[in-house]
């Protein structure tokens, strides 16, 4: 393990995005549609409204035949009939007649402008009219709003309900997007239990799982999965492989197959079990292993038969935090390439460090902090980059953030922080009442809701 | 119709929201809750960790072996065997002697300590031990992360990757979230087409959809739809009806059967298909019809069968504001109850001119707005409360907003907003230049990205 410094091993990272970005489209139901980016420009088939078109209810006439027309002196005109929204007329509107409207009806042949029911009488088969119009009066034009062949929504442009709504004015009825990033995600340790696959775990809290002795259930593979769909992209949960290489070495294999990007989490630390790094080095490109951060030094990233893949510390919350810090980045870089509109969206990265981070992107990479005061002393260690989950509450005006103190293998400590800190390595002391800045997990809570 | 102030029209119809809350449970696979609120406290079943576990690769010892031992005088134990992560030993550490150990393998009876891996010296039948170890040491305890009976996840808490990888922990794969609304969206009028049931209208801009003369595609399936898909309730698109009373009854008594809210476009206006209103003033409760704002006024909003029901203008831009306006605020209410962070979560609700309405509650009906300068004057009319869709965009530091100056039918008016301004009515002009706040779309642009 070669120890990289985390700004430079960040930067490593995230330059692979553009050979990596995924450039598959696919077409979809324009009813499925909804938050995806689309991947061609696309191009009105027809205008909108695609006739000229009533937008009051009253009478369609030659707007000639109104002028000077008033309350003393109202016109007269011949009643030929009436169209409504949804007819199309088959009469014509000559000088002197006039037809019956309903707002978005279409104009009869020959008649110009509307003049609305309140400034009309129907006398049966005549109409006198208390009001001049214009022509174009209380019309909507064909084309007015959107014109046949108009570029209505461009390559890159992420679909809001506005949009989709701008595609069924349009009859379109499906839509070709960027293809999301499929990403493959691995567990490795014989000591996993896949939880899922388990008969009886209900959620009554009465019953104990029939978990084997000395196994575990596997989190990281619900974790990663749940931030993968989180940062918008296809989690592939490939399941669990043992502590050996070759059962390691299948899985990869697979994951090569089936996705774009590649998870593996578990045996990247030092030990016997050293496996996943060396499978990298041996079978492709190991780029970087190690990084000054804790949690979350074990940390690998390489090529592996032309796929990115990352190997994650087996910890849940070591996994979970390098993966916000490292993973989400390049996600996020893979699947959107640009952004139309002028407001820079608040994409929900999990790279809630990226402050600290020097190539880091604003907008794409955006993080959100609240700044607190610490209710206890901390001590980090020295020498070391170190993130301390924290949770916070409110006191008054102020916000006071809590170090979670789990120890360190506990699963629990991601789910009850709100955020983290960072100490810098030069730091070893926060006095209790410091103020800190606290980075939210916002893809890790409450971004999620669905 | 009988215009009620916008204000008034808001907070009658938020407080029906108690009324209408969605209590419905439903369980659902671990892998499928993630966003999903929890409905019932959830206990651990089991211990995590399950068992005492070495923290460390090493030897498992008693650590008072151990004592005083170190470089110049180590202690050296039998080794009875090793035990890996996975396994279950089925040995007895006794004084005098060790076992090898893999980090997260359990400790095996007798023994209170892992001493490391690079404090020993493995002799074959022996192990040197160079440093001494305290009782504990290099150990994970049963049950020091979560205790069998612990309550985990409190009824209300949202699932977010951390908390889904908990539940994962303890072996449950299944759990009892809260139900979402279900949305019954129904369209009005002669003039529409469904544009997802038309065969060709493929988005590569050459084709014609084979739209029949007269008719118009319906937008306001498609936007609200999505836009209740992004406000997290279930859509169920129910089709259009004509303007013909026993139709759109007939679509409303099918929503009743299928949804807990109701949401139908068009026909609200007060010529001759005002079919809506009387159907709910003669069938149920007419809470209100008329709101004073501009676009929007003819918003209707009752109670039919026992159900809540919206009926929201034909345009499609003004449907959706409605919809953001009024509806979204009832739809968050509905689904959701409390959230246990301590830090109010960002809920994306389409209420972006909440801080307009009297009785938003933060943190439920947050809004986003910028300030933004006016690069045209704005007229609004006199004596209306009215919403002016703006686009934004940047200069140097300033951000700059230019109205959407489309027609009043036109459906790329919210497309091509970033946000509205909000013009009260006691005022008319904006000037060129002048500070304006803008109330960004946030549901309807980028919040929905999936």
């Amino acid at each position: 393990m070669r120890i990289t410094e985390y700004r430079r091993a960040f930067d490593i990272i995230l330059n692979f995005a553009e050979r990596f970005k995924v450039r598959r489209k696919e077409r979809v139901r324009l009813d499925e549609s909804l938050g995806r980016i689309v991947a061609e420009d696309i191009h009105a088939p027809i205008d909108i409204p695609p006739f000229d078109r009533a937008t009051m209810d009253g009478y369609a006439v030659v707007a000639a035949d109104t002028f000077y027309a008033d309350e003393d002196s109202p016109a007269e005109l011949s009643l030929l009939g009436e169209v409504r929204a949804g007819e199309f007329p088959d009469v014509r509107v000559e000088r002197g007649t006039c037809v019956a409207i309903s707002t978005g009806a279409p104009i009869p042949e020959g008649a110009d402008s509307v003049v609305k029911v309140e400034n009309a009488e129907d006398l049966c088969e005549k109409v006198r009219i208390f009001k001049s119009v214009a022509p174009s009066e209380n019309v909507q034009r064909a084309g007015s709003d959107i014109r046949k062949g108009e570029l209505i929504i461009s390559e890159g442009t992420l679909l809001t309900p506005c949009r989709t709504g701008v595609l069924a004015a349009c009859g379109i009825n499906e839509v070709v997007v960027r293809g999301k990033p499929r990403v493959a995600i691995i567990s490795t340790g014989d000591e996993l239990v896949d939880p899922l696959n388990m008969g009886d775990g209900k959620n009554d809290g009465q019953k104990d799982a029939p978990l084997p002795k000395g196994k575990i259930y596997d989190v990281n593979m619900r974790t990663l999965s749940d931030a993968v769909s989180v940062c918008g992209c296809v989690p592939l949960p490939l399941g669990i492989a043992c502590d050996d290489a070759d059962d390691v070495l299948g899985k990869m294999e697979e994951a090569v197959r089936k996705a774009d990007i590649i998870i593996i989490s578990g045996s990247t630390s030092a030990g016997k079990t050293d496996i996943v790094p060396t499978i990298i080095y041996e079978h492709g490109e190991l780029v970087l292993h190690g990084v000054d951060i804790k949690p979350g030094k074990p940390l690998a990233f390489g090529i592996f038969r032309g796929k990115p893949i990352f190997a994650l510390p087996g910890n849940p919350t070591s996994a979970l935090l390098s993966f916000s810090l490292f993973v989400a980045p390049l996600l996020y870089k893979c699947s959107t390439a640009a952004y139309p509109t002028q407001i820079k969206p608040a994409i929900k990265s999990t790279a809630s460090t990226a402050a600290a981070f020097s190539t880091a992107e604003e907008g794409i990479l955006k993080n959100r902090t609240v700044k607190a005061r610490t209710t206890m002393r901390i001590i980090s260690e020295k020498g070391r980059n170190e993130f301390i989950f924290v949770r916070l509450s409110v006191e008054g005006d102020m916000m006071l953030a809590t170090p979670v103190l789990k120890g360190s293998g506990a699963i629990t400590t991601l789910a009850d922080a709100d955020g983290y800190i960072f100490v810098e390595k030069g730091r070893e002391i926060i006095e209790e009442g410091e103020q800190v800045e606290v980075f939210l997990q916002p893809a890790l809570t409450d971004e999620v809701r669905r």
